[in-house]
């Protein structure tokens, strides 16, 4: 079952509402690109790869939705809901390299008119969906060799289907290890504050029949030193021109831990998570959330937070690229030095 | 108001409950031995030097509760209550120190019989809970001079007064810097699972009127890459004669992002922490606790984990000597190299 999908009688975007997730498993329908916005923006769907795929449908369905009357009026409203699409998270780059994708295909077929240009932005969100599928599998096969039979491996938040298309990043590929007939322990960081480890890793791996136990984050140190943990593995949200990777908060935390231990740690992601323009770490933007994400935590029915308590809540910390001993792409394992590397596999996957 | 005292009229150890802040100030009276040593097992107390101080009082309890003739036979019911409330928690040797510190003074009036040992149990338990105040302070006053005007610092888990008789350990130093004046900002780790910074450190922090926001613990090193911290203070449940640390979990990778941006990182305890019989921290035990604290989750009223999820909890974790910048204790503030520093401390600590 793919996070998100196209229905082309209505048409909508519908996908799996990942907030209701272990506890049920809720479909909803978008029916506009504010819609669309909306559910990135409250995390219905997360995910880099899941986020592209997402904004591409958001702007088919802008052209589905246009009363344009010719080319110019479609492009003027596909800018615009291009625009509201790209504001709803700022730190995974899929979401504009999705848009820029689909805005490019569309401008391509401009001479041909509106009904061509609408028809070419379904077809191109359709064949963007379903690459990430074929690419996520090929990294899974890239990755699979890093996990050998017997490993127990850590894994921060959720890269699995949930967060791409279909199959995962760096879950894919611990997946990918499982079906060579591998035996995987995973410890499960829960992932604070939205838990997406102990809410959807969790879930994913007991579907696949993965044994795992979950661990709170702060934890992951305690396990890396013990010498139980063979490897790390985590996805990304940008990965800029000198290899350093912006990613769900504690990652930076987990890299250093796996370093100061000797234990690999591997970043998985598809080239379309790479970002050229931007040459180092410091100057991605980084989403930083609201309070109440941190503060509105129950226990045993009890609030935990003081009445007023504020709260800080950046998404997304960055791992330098020192701390990675590896990169997981579509189009091979990337090792150091990374800047080379990485230009190499951008051109690489623009030949495909 | 202290955190742990006793009731010489009843005779009973009254308490915080601790598990039921910020909601609710629950006090309980604990009649004997098994309670005292239950509720430090399940948290009602906790805090190294609260645990040193509160298992002082269940032995004096012992002591007015056993039907002993003679001191032979006291004697004889002291070591097996010492033995109940010692097993309650394996990691803080506080617990341990304060029990073979009563027992030695009761030992020492053994030939003045059974009514004198149990006076003199009661008296020792007093002056040590007295000495736990006195001693907070005075470290307080020792680590203030780390903390600048304007700084903003990170502080892990809790070691306020609740986490002692009074005052404090690492929250101490905050505290007394900021009642020398200084305006501090404190970003306070949440601590997972049981939450003692987002729930005690937070309500501390408010009644004292110093700044705080709530971070998860995974966030940490956003912070100290961002430039933002001034400084890192910790606890500690046990320090070994080489300087390891082990404390609550989480402390390692704090003082790893804290090394990483050459931000410093202090730890602050009692000499009564100091276990020189250890000599590196591997050999500390870690205790490790229920499941059911990291899966016992809801947020917005959902259970997070899946049915059928498996967790693994420990408590602490041991920080290697080198990432730690300086020691507070009540003889002072202790530099590398740290094996003689500590020794040198707890002879200057004995000759009080």
């Amino acid at each position: 079952m793919r996070t998100v999908t196209w229905d082309p009688e209505t048409p909508s975007v519908r996908m799996i509402d990942q907030r209701f997730l272990p506890g049920e498993l809720v479909l909803i329908d978008l029916w506009s690109p504010q819609e669309v916005a909306d559910a990135i923006r409250q995390m219905s769907v997360r995910g880099a790869p899941a986020i592209g795929a997402t904004a591409a449908y958001g702007l088919a369905l802008a052209g589905q939705l246009s009363k344009a009357q010719n080319a110019q009026e479609l492009w003027h409203d596909l800018e615009i809901a291009a625009d509201i699409l790209r504001r709803a998270r700022p730190t995974a780059v899929n979401l504009s390299w999705a848009l820029d994708r689909l805005l490019k295909s569309a401008h391509a077929t401009f001479q041909e008119g509106p009904l061509v240009m609408r028809q070419r932005l379904v077809e191109e969100a359709q064949r963007l969906a379903d690459e990430d599928v074929e690419i996520n599998k090929r990294m899974g096969g890239h990755g699979a060799s890093l996990i050998n039979d017997g490993d127990t491996v850590i894994h921060h938040c959720n890269t699995g289907a949930l967060a791409a298309v279909d199959y995962g990043t760096a879950l894919g590929v611990i997946r990918s290890a499982h079906e060579q007939g591998k035996q995987i322990h995973v410890l499960v960081d829960e992932t604070r504050p939205r838990l997406q480890g102990a809410r959807l890793t969790a879930w994913e791996l007991a579907q696949y029949g993965i044994s795992y136990e979950i661990i709170t984050d702060n934890a992951a140190g305690y396990f890396l030193s013990s010498g139980q943990v063979a490897g790390v593995f985590v996805g990304a949200d940008r990965v800029v021109a000198n290899g350093d990777v912006a990613n769900k908060i504690g990652t930076y935390m987990l890299a250093l831990a796996a370093q100061d231990n000797d234990v690999p740690f591997y970043c998985v992601f598809p080239t379309s998570t790479i970002d050229l323009s931007l040459s180092s770490g410091e100057k991605i933007p980084v989403e930083e959330r609201e309070p109440s994400e941190v503060l509105d935590l129950k226990l045993k029915g009890r609030p935990v937070t003081p009445e007023g308590s504020q709260a800080r809540n950046p998404a997304f910390d960055i791992t330098p690229n020192r701390l990675v001993t590896a990169f997981v792409t579509e189009v091979g394992v990337l090792r150091p030095p990374y800047s080379e590397a990485i230009a190499r596999a951008v051109k690489g996957a623009q030949k495909k």
